[in-house]
């Protein structure tokens, strides 16, 4: 294979103009649940390819625009690059620095970090994967695989327009895989390797005043609790019955569709076990412990095979300082469900409605955001080999887990592109979706080496 | 007695400067909860107090200050005057009109009417009062009662310092009787006359993760819920223990210390129950039905008699708009007891630590704001009688009910002060804590003659 010492040297040598083109992806704002910076960061990020040399277009959605491109290096594969631009909302969180100032701080348990909102999901990888093309092209003057570009704008809110867009442009996203770049250290600096992704159905549910009582239109005088109903235990009552105090989820048919892990998923688990470290996981999480008393195979089984009933938020009434006295007349909740291997999205809404039908028919109302199914691919496919491979020469072992506990939209170039995908790349991040959202600039460093070598073990895989 | 004749003609020629009296106190913002205006608003009062030719002071408390003074005609008996001058918050709520506007709007149902926050609950009534001792004045050139004044600032914060000042200003507080003005007719103009109130404690409910499981310190990303536990289902689990399917309360000796109405109470159910409307009531409250199959006296008894468990806010995790999947790290609930005859707080808030620390100890945190006792006053006090005498003559026979649904701290007066106490007033409002809260003008006029007859039959009583 292609000597890399050269292209690491120009990576370093550059890596200070680098990082400052991290800085500018994670300073543009880019929210989509918000509407905030759309426009402004799918520019950027075509204005990005396009100065690589590549071809690039911002593509209409009935949501945020897709971002696509391409750059034909006239070599024999062809790497299919999936990103997003968009990242989620920062109301209400509490930040150490601005969440779009790009700013380095000094973390104690990780050290110089990048503190954004995006700088780990995902706008630092993406931004590190235009730096380490450029770098590649100054040394070797052309790729050594030809690259297409999605880049979406609505990961964050459920990809809802990525499948339009997917089959829209099947025929102009033929590639040999699909490679999803992104920070795979952990916090100790482990490099861990995922080979699929869970699905989502993410969802609401209203109860209102209506037929069963309760105030219709609005919230009355607090007295009147003692005689008209509560949308507010009515939804207490509706949620109860959903989850019991086991955490077993009380939705008719819900584990129905769920397989059991694969003999090589079975076998991939009994290796985790080994390496895992539940105090690292614990500390990355914030907990004390985990729901289940369970350890090694047993607990990654649950995390990794279990489906989960998430409540993301919920709200009603006064919730304002002080006392107010209210019977509100309208309480909302807002829940998630992951979907572990076999589960499809409408399976999930059908049985969620049914119970909640059973429950009250008119007065409780549910709305679906689009979700879509879990994906995976078997470690054997030539690009997780040229994943492993790269790892294992820049870091060490990679820690192989059949799928992440999150979600993303793959499933959409495994059935519809019918391509295998890897995800992968070397640095570290975390708090996703939280305050304080960060990654390490050494790990952005390295994370450059890691996708430059991949994409040269690619192209002799 | 006094012919009145006089009076209610000059009430009616001074009536648009009393609207605009009136219109004035609401425009004065007095938010307790948020701060708002209340030292302005107690000014205010204080020197209206002072035009009257009455004492009058702005005595500090912990909290919001109480306004007291006395207006001393040389008679032989003396009424305390009890009013409020704080209203409720108006966050999160959509009005017709700005709250603080005082603007008339002519409503579909009940007419002419000024709608802003605090109009009805309870500056319509406080300004109303002033009025008629203005006109009083004018006509009859001394009060025929010695009147003294406490009008406190934290009556929507639950009182909380109107007991201190009560029991330092008790020698200076003596009187026959406390008399609160109030709007007190239903929908359809019929005149009601309430014999007490109910207590109430407030109470806030904190999950946080802990040693339990849960994320300590934020919300993380919310894949994690397949294996770190989430406050929200556990403040869930804690709600469903409090409450059953049949809104019974299930909370450890709640009902212990209930007594039954007495033979009077229960006449005077009976009584109510020949006039008492549903309809008229579920009109007032937005309502389709009841939460319990039952009509007349039963459904009154339930109304009166049993204590209430409401949540009057429920919030934690993401409440924005779109998707954003999140493991919170803590859920808050807000909810009030309304304590019926012989329910003393201290005991409620007992109960209800003894059933949440049977859950858990150390991670649901409760704070309790403070609370009071029920208090009522017999049908046969002079100073109800003269209450109903005035309905009588003004608008026919009243509807009376041995208490109010809502909660005052008239226990003060009648177990500190030991003063019967009478509420009422002819006029009509409604939608207090809501928006839109309105007053009729043509009720505020009748509760001008109203309220000036019963310091009459008062004086002769």
């Amino acid at each position: 294979m292609t000597d890399l010492q050269p292209l690491y040297r120009h990576i370093d040598g550059a890596f200070d103009r680098h990082l400052e083109r991290i800085r500018g992806f994670v300073r543009q704002p880019s929210i989509s649940g918000e509407g905030v910076g759309m426009q402004e960061m799918a520019e950027l990020v075509r204005d990005t390819i396009r100065r690589l040399g590549g071809s690039a277009e911002i593509a209409p959605t009935p949501g945020w625009p897709v971002v696509h491109g391409a750059i034909d290096a006239g070599r024999r594969k062809t790497l299919l690059l999936y990103g997003m631009y968009d990242v989620q909302p920062v109301e209400g969180e509490d930040w150490m620095v601005p969440p779009f100032a790009g700013e380095a701080v000094d973390l104690p348990e990780v050290g110089q970090s990048i503190v954004a909102r995006g700088i780990y999901n995902t706008k630092g990888p993406l931004a590190g994967l235009f730096n380490v093309l450029e770098s590649i092209q100054a040394v070797d003057s052309r790729l050594p695989v030809n690259v297409k570009f999605v880049v979406e704008g609505e990961e964050e809110l459920g990809s809802r327009n990525l499948p339009g867009f997917i089959h829209a442009h099947k025929d102009r996203l033929g590639a040999d895989a699909t490679f999803f770049a992104f920070f795979c250290q952990d916090r100790r600096g482990k490099p861990v390797l995922w080979l699929g992704v869970k699905g989502i159905q993410y969802f609401e549910v209203a109860v209102r005043g209506g037929a069963w009582g309760g105030p219709r239109t609005r919230g009355v005088h607090g007295s009147n609790a003692v005689w008209v109903g509560n949308p507010a235990w009515r939804l207490v009552r509706a949620l109860g019955t959903m989850l019991d105090d086991e955490e077993q989820i009380r939705i008719e048919g819900f584990y129905d569709d769920i397989v059991s892990p694969s003999a090589e998923e079975e076998a991939l688990l009994e290796n985790l076990a080994k390496t895992f470290d539940p105090e690292t996981q614990l500390a990355m999480w914030d907990a004390e412990r985990f729901k289940y008393n369970l350890a090694g195979a047993a607990l990654l089984r649950k995390y990794l095979y279990n489906p989960t009933l998430n409540v993301d938020g919920i709200w009603g009434g006064y919730t304002g300082p002080g006392m107010k006295t209210l019977l509100p007349h309208e309480v909302r909740v807002k829940m998630d469900v992951r979907l572990v291997p076999n589960m499809e999205p409408e399976h999930v809404r059908e049985r969620i409605l049914a119970h909640l039908h059973r429950i009250a028919r008119d007065d409780i109302q549910v709305h679906f955001y689009d979700g879509y199914p879990p994906a995976k691919t078997s470690v054997n496919e030539p690009a997780v080999q040229a994943m492993i491979r790269t790892v294992r020469a820049l870091k060490g072992e990679p820690e192989i887990w059949p799928h992440l506990a999150g979600s993303a939209p793959f499933y959409l170039f495994r059935r519809v592109l019918n391509q295998p995908f890897v995800m992968g790349g070397l640095g570290h991040g975390g708090r996703p979706h939280s305050p304080n959202e960060y990654a390490t600039i050494d790990g952005m460093r390295l994370f450059e080496r890691s996708v430059g070598r991949f994409l040269y073990e690619f192209a002799t895989a």
